[in-house]
């Protein structure tokens, strides 16, 4: 097979992830009555009446944060609060303003060069999508019998004491599985990606896509994706090794949780709140030192192609884990380091929304507050730190588009470097809670002399003997020094 | 209050009611998997797959019946065969052909000039309609709470062994009621109303519009409607007195069923096959000669406007109803006779499917079978009459425009005379088994030695002393006699 292609766009991409019902509130969306408060804490039904035309009246905020894309968790029609249980693929949510508000979203976020990104649940469906109601109607006369895998009837669809009779996701009731080999299916599945592809997305996250054991439907749902858009970005929800689908016939990249895990292990460490390590992928992290997270990122990097490594979503924290900052107790000196490391990493950064202003959440609900427009009750310190990695990420096309080498990995300091025609740049990170006193070789291209300018502090440091001597780097904190001599 | 005004259009109008589910198949709509045969005995739930793209290839057969509207029962998403159920107002229901279909069958049958009216469910909606469903999945937290009216959670939807603990149509757990004085539900029934007289439809047939008792609603609805479209046409189905709602502010007209059960008793008379007498309304029907028919005639045309009689649905039956050929126990010149009334009579006739070749069916669901498009099984003889009787009314303005005089009741013959202008024209009916010769006095204003030519056979007879004397009318026959002076 030839190397993998992957959206070249997606190489310069700062993402942010936005639950669409707790991240802005727009006037021009009507409000159904029976909404909590903005702001109430998170429950697992309920919903605080975030909507699409909110987030398009906040361009201004995510651009100023550096993001020029957007993923959203579901936004199409659906009776959960997180839009997973899908009840019409061809409607986004009345209370996220419908089609016109995506629509309007979509013109206006690419007017500014932002993309947006959908996530699709393709592997099952809610109990009120109309295929699954029709059996729930009509039992055997139903006419889509064969979308389902149905034991027997009547469903026990309604019935929470009774086991399910229908083949669901995790046994859920609420979650009926697809019956992935009806012709009907795949056909009405392949349709939805290829239309809202169409209306003008720019991608799709897919969930729990590996539920879908079946390398052919996937083949070509990136076929039709393509189809519609050569440069759509295709990103499934795989928590380990991704490679089975990254071989460039069905997924460009991953949502980068080995990404997630390497980062709870060096840069939150010892602080680690274990309780909150969900789900399941997560649990068994362990407070890494340096050289043990280099080794983590030289796995992960080794499973892919460098097509792949290049767009993989990487993340510190999701709608479906605990905030980075919470599984960190609240330190937010682990928000910042991190953050810096996965701006300055191969990859998309993805930054899961209201992070960057501090806030807490554990495992769902809790991690789906909701986004406080209130600049008081913002970590203005962190947002602005978070904001000048992205800026650093756009103004250096080196780290976006690098090489990437580990340079240093010892105790609580890691360091690596990334080149790009001239360009050199050196970051080094220490998680531990003492400045370190660091010397880093460096490969012998680079000639001595070179003078390496601090791009986050002021100063700069000389090459000497192929080699920056004695670079100090403060406690919980990091240094990116950058080549001067391609100037 | 000013005197109704109803829509032009509908005076001339000869309507087809089609189930869509049962009158035609195409092949451009893909089938589901779980269809019964085309022509099984029809049964509660079950689909046999008819489309609106199967009506849009027959067009030809309406027009050559003399068809020129077309009234559909719901063709919205819906899991039950006759769609009464609504999943979603917004969609044309998949099967049928979704939204494109009706868009192809609007502009062809309005290239030939046949309108088009859809059947508008507006009190109740399905378990699966979206914001119902919400309520099921998240109770006391669903953003829809005064959408309906709950008693308790958690809902009893799905529990057929309990109440339903929400209000509903007939206690039917499948039928939820809206909630009509939220006001969110008011603008939602509205906009649905108003979206689809935008797309095209000429008017809207309004499911048991009495249950919501509300005149501010209707009123309303009506000027969102007309707003839309001056000409569209409101009937409401009223099986009793509708002029509540006929004095010009709500409906243009009601399905007539008080004429259904009037010429359930003439003309089937003693032939009536009294099991068959559903629903509630028409079970007390007894057999009624001409002077009983007469009055029952007189009283229906005393209750509204000249405007509103002249618009009233004029139906022998419907998917609500026995079929008016079972009804008479099989017999087809219960059907002819009645039908050559129906066209001669003021108010829009119009046609249950099938019925004009000869389709039987007791109460639903047996009076909803699949339209046999097998010309051997067609009764040829009766469809050829009511498409003359058909043609009649399109070829005699005054049989669509003019007034309307009782002229004779006596034993089994009932006679009347419609005049517009110089136009004359007199109807004879004999519902009785033997032929009678009668003697019809005429107003004089119509000059003797007029001739009036048989419009459905050869010959004429004189007017003679104020009177067309010694007319013959056949057993089980009508006669149509057209004054030729004003040629």
């Amino acid at each position: 097979m030839s190397e993998p292609q992957t959206p070249d766009w997606v190489r310069d991409a700062v993402f942010y992830q936005i639950f669409p019902d707790r991240f802005a509130r727009s006037d021009r969306v009507p409000k159904a009555a029976g909404l909590q408060p903005w702001g109430a804490t998170p429950t697992i039904h309920g919903y605080q009446g975030g909507d699409l035309l909110g987030v398009s009246e906040r361009l201004d905020y995510l651009e100023d944060l550096g993001v020029n894309a957007i993923y959203f968790t579901p936004v199409f029609q659906s009776a959960s609060n997180h839009r997973y249980h899908t009840h019409d693929y061809s409607k986004v949510d009345p209370m996220l303003g419908g089609n016109a508000a995506l629509r309007e979203l979509l013109d206006r976020a690419h007017e500014r060069g932002i993309r947006v990104v959908l996530d699709g649940v393709f592997n099952h469906c809610s109990r009120g999508f109309f295929p699954f109601h029709d059996l729930l109607e009509n039992g055997q006369e139903s006419a889509y019998i064969d979308w389902f895998h149905v034991e027997d009837f009547p469903l026990t669809a309604y019935h929470p004491d009774q086991p399910a009779n229908y083949a669901c996701w995790w046994g859920l009731h609420a979650l009926p599985k697809f019956r992935i080999e009806t012709p009907a299916v795949r056909e009405f599945l392949w349709g939805v990606a290829r239309s809202w592809i169409d209306f003008g997305i720019d991608g799709w996250r897919l969930d729990v896509p590996q539920e879908i054991d079946d390398d052919s439907f996937w083949r070509e749902f990136r076929r039709r994706v393509k189809q519609g858009n050569p440069d759509a970005y295709i990103v499934g929800e795989i928590w380990g090794d991704g490679s089975r689908w990254l071989k460039g016939d069905m997924f460009d990249a991953v949502m980068n949780y080995i990404f997630t895990r390497a980062c709870i292990t060096f840069f939150i460490g010892k602080s680690l709140q274990r309780r909150h390590l969900e789900p399941e992928p997560l649990r068994d992290a362990q407070p890494a030192d340096a050289r043990e997270f280099a080794a983590q990122i030289d796995r992960m990097r080794g499973l892919y192609h460098p097509n792949v490594n290049a767009v993989l979503m990487n993340l510190l924290g999701s709608h479906d884990t605990a905030r980075f900052r919470t599984l960190a107790g609240g330190d937010t000196s682990a928000v910042r380091l991190a953050s810096l490391f996965q701006m300055t990493f191969p990859g998309a950064p993805c930054i899961y929304y209201g992070d960057e202003i501090g806030m807490e959440g554990g495992h769902e609900p809790a991690s789906r507050g909701a986004f406080p427009w209130d600049e008081s009750r913002w970590d203005l310190s962190l947002r602005d730190d978070i904001r000048r990695f992205t800026r650093l990420r756009h103004d250096e096309p080196a780290l976006r588009r690098g090489s990437f080498e580990t340079i240093f990995a010892e105790g609580s300091v890691f360091g690596f470097l990334r080149r790009l025609g001239d360009d050199a740049i050196v970051v080094l990170l220490n998680a531990g809670q003492d400045e370190r006193i660091v010397t880093v070789a460096l490969p012998k291209e680079i000639a001595d002399g070179t003078m390496f300018a601090d791009r986050l502090e002021s100063g700069a440091i000389r090459l000497e003997s192929g080699a920056l001597r004695s670079v100090r780097v403060g406690p919980r904190s990091g240094r990116v020094l950058a080549a001067e001599a391609r100037r």
